[in-house]
């Protein structure tokens, strides 16, 4: 009798169905996860992880694809996560993107996922950094997180990774001189796409004064404004290069201070949701707090009357029983 | 000496400055609310809520402002909160417009604020539920929670309403399709404005024989299609009118049921927000992480190992210190 490789045997091989199973588990919560990650975590931290962001039609996916192509050109592997927080209102086009371009390929060293959730964004964006850390645990070298859209909702999922690149394209027009302090605040790398059309030189001016102007005299890094046409896969190595001048400019002792917050952050996302669960989908809080609001409570005295109760039941649930 | 009449009186006599400033105590989650809102609560649900999503460049803020106005007309007052999730990435655009649309009235029965956030969305919808609970405690008729954008987040947003309006218009083209799915599943009323433009008859049919399909048989409420020009003025009556039907649908009894369970959401916003605060902001458990993500655990293991200390902690403090 032939025995079956456990999912472990066949992570630990490479299998990409395994990474995709364990994946599966972190979209859904699933209690197997946390299982699993105790196996993964020795060998999470080797990838560089990259975050795209930025307004619809800049081109995010048509540079990342070219980012990849590149990464494969250096024979390193690529794991491409695009997640998007909007799905159930845009019906999944990031998705129906992804599903194309993975038809594309046929190279083993691209994994390809989409992530879209109906959930609430913390437990997406938790999702996210579990499929990363998989991801990079699976031997991945480089992990490009994508979002659609640049919401508070987007900007959660980026932030995980290491380097954060906006990429805006001119003629998004009237928007860019509102959106320049809250992009400023998130971006390590600016990327001007489609640096073909009119328009794109003096958005690269002022992007660049901008960024300049707000980091000046402060020791902080200053995000780098990169042209590219990634339709014509021109600049992609530069947008590589300021990749790589980000990271260099951490440092691995920058590098190693700056995980460990984006950690504590998942750490926090993680203890949230499983607290949320375990009071209101399990502790059966929801129906006492009908019955206080029936009975006339207002909002925040509910609150208040439901608070010791939790605290007992926390108190008397074991860590384990909230996986 | 003449005495200052105290916030309560202000708020109470109709004093919009008064209102103002609860909803800021809201905003920035200052203890001073929930201290206000038992005066409050027995006064919140005289006003019909109302909540308006779509698309960027839909024509939402100009439908809002006619709305506004064919309530005026009847001489009903109305509050507009027009909220803002992505507001960093788009420099609060939307802010921009309620401004300008607030210098324009001076109609002392209307009352507008934004609200815009840099914090969780959580947060942000528990303060946008808050604020309207706020101007229906104030005794504004008719409450407009307008949101730009059609992500998670703005959704969560509108669904704190009774009844919520999707505004599309014809020629945002290929994403129609898709979305449709979403859009059914949060739509009461689904409005097609710039009905004037080419495309919209086809738009109109298409939603209308998708929502039907989908409703169909079930007894459910199908979210009738209302063609509108806001920029002319025209189909705003009939809007209303569909909003009255919806509300007849629900009847008295519905209407108390439903919001009832959107009670219980805000509720569970509250909570969450507060014990996230207490545990991570006030409880030094952010250190805590820090030093065994050092000693090298992993995510789920720090969450585990965190967990008996935070119910113990959550035991020991009153719900009073939770505010």
């Amino acid at each position: 009798m032939s025995q079956q490789p456990s999912l472990s045997e066949r992570f630990a091989r490479g299998d990409k169905g395994a990474l995709a199973r364990v994946i599966s588990w972190a979209e859904n919560n699933d209690p197997r996860f946390p299982a699993f990650f105790s196996q993964l975590w020795s060998k999470v931290g080797r990838a560089r992880r990259i975050g795209v962001t930025g307004p619809p039609g800049a081109g995010k996916s048509t540079l990342v694809n070219e980012l990849a192509r590149a990464v494969r050109a250096q024979s390193r592997t690529v794991g491409i996560l695009a997640v998007d927080p909007s799905s159930p209102f845009t019906g999944g086009a990031l998705l129906g993107d992804r599903i194309r371009m993975e038809e594309r390929t046929a190279d083993s060293g691209v994994y390809i996922r989409s992530m879209a959730s109906r959930k609430s964004h913390g437990g997406l964006s938790r999702a996210a950094v579990d499929a990363c850390d998989a991801m990079d645990g699976f031997g991945l070298d480089e992990i490009v997180l994508e979002t659609v859209g640049v919401g508070q909702a987007e900007y959660d999922v980026v932030s995980a990774a290491d380097t954060v690149l906006v990429v805006l394209c001119p003629g998004a027009g009237d928007g860019i001189q509102a959106m320049k302090a809250g992009i400023l605040e998130v971006a390590d790398v600016l990327v001007v796409n489609k640096a073909e059309l009119p328009g794109a030189d003096r958005l690269i001016v002022d992007l660049s004064e901008a960024a300049h102007i707000r980091t000046a005299g402060r020791g902080k890094w200053t995000p780098p404004v990169v042209p590219a046409s990634a339709g014509r896969g021109e600049g992609i190595d530069e947008v590589l290069a300021a990749v790589a001048a980000h990271r260099a400019h951490l440092g691995e002792a920058g590098l190693a201070v700056a995980r460990r917050e984006k950690r504590v952050a998942q750490v926090r996302r993680v203890f949230d949701e499983r607290l949320s669960e375990l009071l209101w989908e399990r502790g059966g809080w929801t129906e006492r707090a009908r019955g206080l609001l029936d009975a006339g409570a207002s909002t925040y005295d509910v609150v208040a009357q439901l608070h010791a109760g939790m605290a007992a039941q926390l108190a008397a649930t074991s860590p384990r029983s909230t996986t």
